[in-house]
């Protein structure tokens, strides 16, 4: 991994503003069951990509992205939110390792500290130019409104037979991406850049937010154990509807279509006879190579977009793409 | 009842507005599990009281209030949407008499259609002077989480022993008084009345959304069960900790605090023996007029903010305060 001059500077003061947050959005108050979630989810960590994307994205027009700190960190609360409730609407019981709020506390804790969180989100976003704040939160609301239907997108497959491969990508596309591409395009606007420099910023997000949800699916079955963070075959396991399953689903003919079949109605199971069993379903029928060249053709279509947009600062264009080819690569 | 001149004709703006809202705010679209939900419950009625607030509130100085039906269309959105979040938490069956939502679909849904819900009524404050949008927003996010608080205040009640006569009035304070105070003041800002027209307005509010909670929890138990909506004694029945059964657990002595703690602890009983044992020790304690005493305390302060106020039209302000007295002197 290359030198990260700016993204680790912000990310520091990203930080220290995580931990000064009480203060500056009343997080401190009563009653303590309402605001110590909202702490205690923020500071379970995750890579913080969404605010650093903005503020890289600010930095390629202003030389002082630090000024967009609090507007960052309202996407990074935002993401946290959905996280809060998705994990209740999942029966999650961890998240990074830790118990999840309504596992800790209880869903309806889950339920109202994850309300009180949205609307700190906005509170966090109010410090911006008047001039351009309806725009800022014209696009924040457009893409909060996506994101929940994207959740909602992802509840339904559940207890759909089949998924085709357009919907499951629409619905990653809502569910994960858009939020990447508002992050990025939201640091354009805040920057003043062009209209369309802020909109091919925007598609690179989503793009590469879809991207990186088909490597999410891909780690999940055939990361190294060794070095991946959770279970390997989780997915396999609950028989997740990812991008995987579905391709398998859709190209599994006779004998491979029967034994896929037979492992997703197993009730009753060894979990690695299972993973090792679909694993092999997937490799017969080239899902690995189906899956990467689907994700490449985002990740190329992204940089696409990328590589077009005008900017001031040089340095900021090389240490975005470099995070973004860090991401790609990542082995969790 | 006297003639509502204003009031008539502006509710009949806001149902119109009501119906056209998949439109404004792209609730008509997909996925239908998120959206249905949201036009289910703003069209299960209401009395519409804190827009119709927000209305004559600019009426007072602006002759075009129908120029903010968005925005007042937001605050009946947000608290339509603290409903549907409020009834999983209380596992309320029926709201208006109809299932609620998440018994009508399911509690992830109400969870999810609620979040969105809440993005769209900031989606709703957006038709707003750029010059006040900052202003209205910071009074929005203040309240919203207030409104939480409330809730989260009065969950933790459920399973304290005792709750102090200040601790329940600050609880409703926050989670019913302060949105009727934003209604008022949004109005008043929105039509460029001056800030201490605008506190005076907002104090208004509170007081009398504090006193028309005290006539919720007086009308539980004394009202006219051929006028009244609902069972007459439902707060005795689930030992609701109100006013009331606050006031009574503070004042009563030997014989009537034993039976007090008979009827809270009994597991089976007889609805109507219960609600008729407990009135009788309300009745014994002069818990009625305590109350109402309280109660009209609070008009009386509030009436006094709204007789302070500067205003353009006459007519806005005696319909206001026309308004509060009909509300004041409901059989339901």
């Amino acid at each position: 991994m290359t030198k990260r001059k700016h993204a680790d500077a912000l990310l520091d003061k990203l930080e220290q503003l995580i931990q000064e947050l009480p203060a500056h959005i009343e997080i401190g108050r009563s009653p303590k069951e309402l605001y110590e979630p909202i702490t205690y989810i923020l500071n379970l960590g995750g890579k913080r990509i969404r605010p650093l994307l903005s503020l890289l994205a600010y930095g390629l027009y202003q030389s002082n992205p630090e000024a967009i700190l609090k507007q960052a960190l309202a996407i990074e609360v935002f993401h946290n939110f959905t996280l809060m409730h998705d994990d209740i609407m999942d029966d999650a019981p961890l998240r990074r390792g830790e118990a999840t709020v309504h596992e800790k506390w209880n869903p309806n804790i889950a339920i109202l500290s994850g309300d009180v969180m949205l609307v700190k989100a906005y509170d966090l976003l109010l410090d911006t130019d008047p001039r351009l704040l309806r725009e800022v939160l014209e696009l924040f609301n457009q893409t909060a409104s996506e994101v929940c239907e994207g959740q909602q997108f992802d509840m339904n497959f559940e207890s759909l037979g089949t998924v085709s491969e357009e919907e499951y990508l629409e619905m990653i596309r809502l569910k994960t991406a858009v939020l990447l591409g508002l992050a990025l395009k939201m640091g354009a606007v805040l920057a003043g850049a062009g209209k369309e420099d802020a909109q091919k910023l925007y598609d690179f997000g989503v793009n590469i937010g879809v991207g990186f949800q088909l490597k999410d699916d891909l780690l999940d079955v055939f990361a190294d154990q060794a070095k991946f963070g959770k279970q390997v075959g989780g997915d396999i396991i609950a028989n997740k509807k990812t991008f995987l399953l579905i391709k398998a689903l859709e190209l599994a003919k006779s004998e491979e279509a029967e034994s896929l079949a037979f492992w997703l109605n197993q009730k009753d199971f060894d979990k690695e006879e299972k993973v090792s069993a679909v694993k092999k379903i997937y490799n017969a029928l080239g899902i690995k190579e189906l899956t990467e060249k689907k994700m490449h053709a985002y990740f190329a279509a992204g940089f696409e977009q990328f590589d077009q947009i005008h900017f001031t600062d040089e340095s900021y264009f090389l240490e975005l793409r470099q995070i973004t080819e860090d991401l790609i690569h990542r082995e969790k």
